[in-house]
Order: structure tokens, then sequence, then C-alpha cells
């Protein structure tokens, strides 16, 4: 945004100002002053990150689609900022290191900032096993914008689950720090919400979480407001 | 994406396929198949960006602003990638190197993409002297989804308006490498737009993008379906 202060600056200081029609960068033109405020408006619901975390094969990915699916539905713009995606994507230059995996952390992060200052609820599923990393993450928003939603499943589960086979890798040795068999999962100590998928079933999981956006009051306006409901 | 095939694969191995409120994970459950067709029907119009590129001080920025008022006073989901902002956060990690400013611009590739899906439309404001480097963001979307709009200002009025007073840092050679000074400023070879800042008043660049985007179809609908207009 400073580009176009200092652009309302250069014209105060009088080269152009007060021509109405004057060439760009000599006239004293503010900044678009497109709010977030105008933006969640405009949307009729609030700009929001869930954050899912858990062992690989937890269901997190499978939860921010289901929870996606309902969402969009119901008219609210959203969108799942899945780990593997940006992996080809944004975050294709990085490895699986300490230093690597928090910088995707941040990355997607910061991107999940952007989301939600455009009025969009991102659902980021990511396995993130370090509870430092997230709150690095968490410390990037204000405080009512984030939430971390644990994913909750025994290691043994996740490993008969083995989704993509990964486990079966891990266990044979190749791949080293693989979360939960060669690398930590540190459980989140003080996630907003909880979702065990071991014990819910699936459409329950996912009305456990329109619940607790609907308590907070996240998706507030948007069936008024999306003039479809 | 992978996550959720895996996971129908998952179920239609039998595990407990067939069962309509198994436990996430187990379940032949579809990714949630929002696409970006669906989002941009429910925002009504579609998702493209606009890579405005041009000399510092050339007035990117300030168009770039401008434009996004006007789209969003017209009801479309729009958005400005402001290369002062994302150096901020998402890549305040990088530095003017080369090699930086060209992770740099695809990292706001990428990031734009991500936007384009969920329907959007970015006006991505970047110096991005480099053509090669252009034609790599360029080479992350689909031919009709980029368009690259050259902001052209001539280096003297550039260094004139001199916004930031970064054109005399850089004379003074505290900047080695500043854009237009230290380092080359590739001209677009064929950009899909070209606003003069110099010759153009500012309120003419604008509709000049907007009948762009209006010759293109890329507004279509917008004003039908937003339910406002």
């Amino acid at each position: 945004m400073q580009a176009n202060d200092t652009f309302v600056e250069a014209g105060a200081a009088g080269t152009a100002a007060g021509r109405g029609d004057a060439p760009v960068g000599q006239v004293a033109w503010q900044r678009s002053g497109v709010t977030r405020a105008d933006r969640e408006r405009k949307n009729g619901h609030s700009g929001r990150v869930l954050w899912f975390t858990g062992l690989p094969g937890a269901g997190k990915s499978t939860l921010a689609f289901a929870l996606e699916r309902e969402l969009h539905d119901r008219g609210i713009a959203c969108l799942v900022l899945d780990g593997d995606n940006v992996r080809h994507g944004l975050c294709r230059d990085l490895g699986f290191s300490e230093a690597d995996r928090r910088e995707n952390l941040r990355r997607v992060g910061e991107v999940s900032k952007l989301f939600v200052e455009a009025g969009t609820v991102v659902l980021a599923a990511l396995v993130s096993p370090s509870g430092e990393d997230r709150r690095m993450v968490r410390a990037l928003f204000d405080a009512g914008d984030f939430a971390e939603v644990y994913v909750r499943c025994s290691l043994e589960e996740c490993e008969r689950r083995d989704p993509k086979g990964l486990y079966k890798k891990a266990r044979s040795g190749l791949i080293p720090s693989f979360t939960g068999i060669g690398a930590p999962y540190d459980v989140p100590e003080r996630p907003e919400l909880t979702i065990d998928t071991q014990l819910a079933p699936a459409g329950e999981s996912v009305a456990a979480l329109i619940a607790y956006l609907e308590r907070r009051g996240d998706l507030l306006g948007s069936t008024a407001e999306s003039g479809q409901f």
C-alpha cells in the first residue's frame, strides 16, 4: 500500500495536485481503499482460517474437502490449501528437512493470510507436526482469525489406513523422517477444535465444524446477502 | 487433491465401502469436487490475472489499486498483489539478487494461480524487469488466464516522479542493482495491453483496462449474478 501513499505525497507536493485527470503518478490519488471489511460485506461472511493438523492418514484433507463442499453449497467463499497441492506449486522448491517444513508452513500461512484478507474461509490441511511451527503460523494472524483443528487418530489406525502407502515405506526405512515413525508429532495442547476420525462418523465431523463456525458467527450474513438462499 | 482420491481407493478396496456414515478415511468419499467453474459461477465472472510490469515509479500499483476499486464496486472479486506488500510477508526471506527476484516472481505467480482457481481477478503489480522471468510466470497459467499489462513511462519521467526517493538513492550508488539505473528493464515485446502513464490520463487508463476485460468477456455475468446490481 505504500506505493500509493507515496503517490499521494508526490501529488500533495504540488506537481499536479488538484487536477482531476492528471497522468497517473502525479496526482493525489488515494490507494484503492477496498478494505477487508468491504470484501467480507460483499461475500456476506468473515475471512477465517481453519488449520487442520494431524498424523498422515488421519483424514485432514478428506475433512477439509468435505467441509469445503458444504460451505460452498451454503454460498461461502472458501478454499482448501492442501499440503500435497502446495508442494507441487508454491513450495515445490522445498524438501522435508526441519527448516524446509517450517518454511512450507510459513508460506502457506502467508497465503492463507492473503485469502483471509480477501474475505475467504481457508481450510489449510497440512501435517504440521511441530507445535512451535504451528505457533509461528498462528502468530501471523489476529486472534479471532485463526483456529487450530486437531484431526485426531491413533498411529495404529493411521498406519492401518495408510492411504498413500507411505507408512509402509517409512517402516521399511525408505522415508527416514516420516511423521509418526521416524519423526515426532506434537499433539496440539489447546486446539480450538478436536475431531476424532476414529470415533466420529464423517458426516458428524463436518457438522461439528459447521457448528463451530456458526457458533463463532463466522458464517453470519452469508445466506442473507448471497442472494442465492 | 490426491489425498482424497487415495481415500476413494481405500474405500473402494472394501474396508468400509457402501456405509454411509463410516469414519473418515475408510469410506469412498469423493474429494469435495468444488471446481473452478463452480467458483466462477458463484462469483459471476472468470478468474484472471493482469500482470502489471514497468519501471519503478511508472504507476503500476496506482493503476492496480484504482482498477481494484472500480472492479470491487462492480461486484467483481478482485485483489491487488503488490510487490512491496508481498515482500513484507510471503517473500520476506528474499532479497534483490537475480535468483531472488525470480523466486519472488515465481511465488507471486503461484499465489496468483491459487486466486485465479478461486475465481478471483488478480492484479499483480511488480517491476518484474526480466522478460525471461515474466515468460516463466506466464507459463504457469493457461493461455487465456494471464495478461501482461505494460505500464509504460520514460525513465526520465519515472526518475522525476521518484515517489519513494529510490532513484535518488540509486544514482548516489546506495542501490547498486536498481532497475533502470544499475540493472536492465526488458521492455515487453508482446504485452496484451500497454498503458502509457505519461500520455493517458489516469481515469482513461482504468477505463481502458475495464474495456479490455469486458472485450475478453472476463466480467460477464457479474452484474447478473451478484444480486447487487
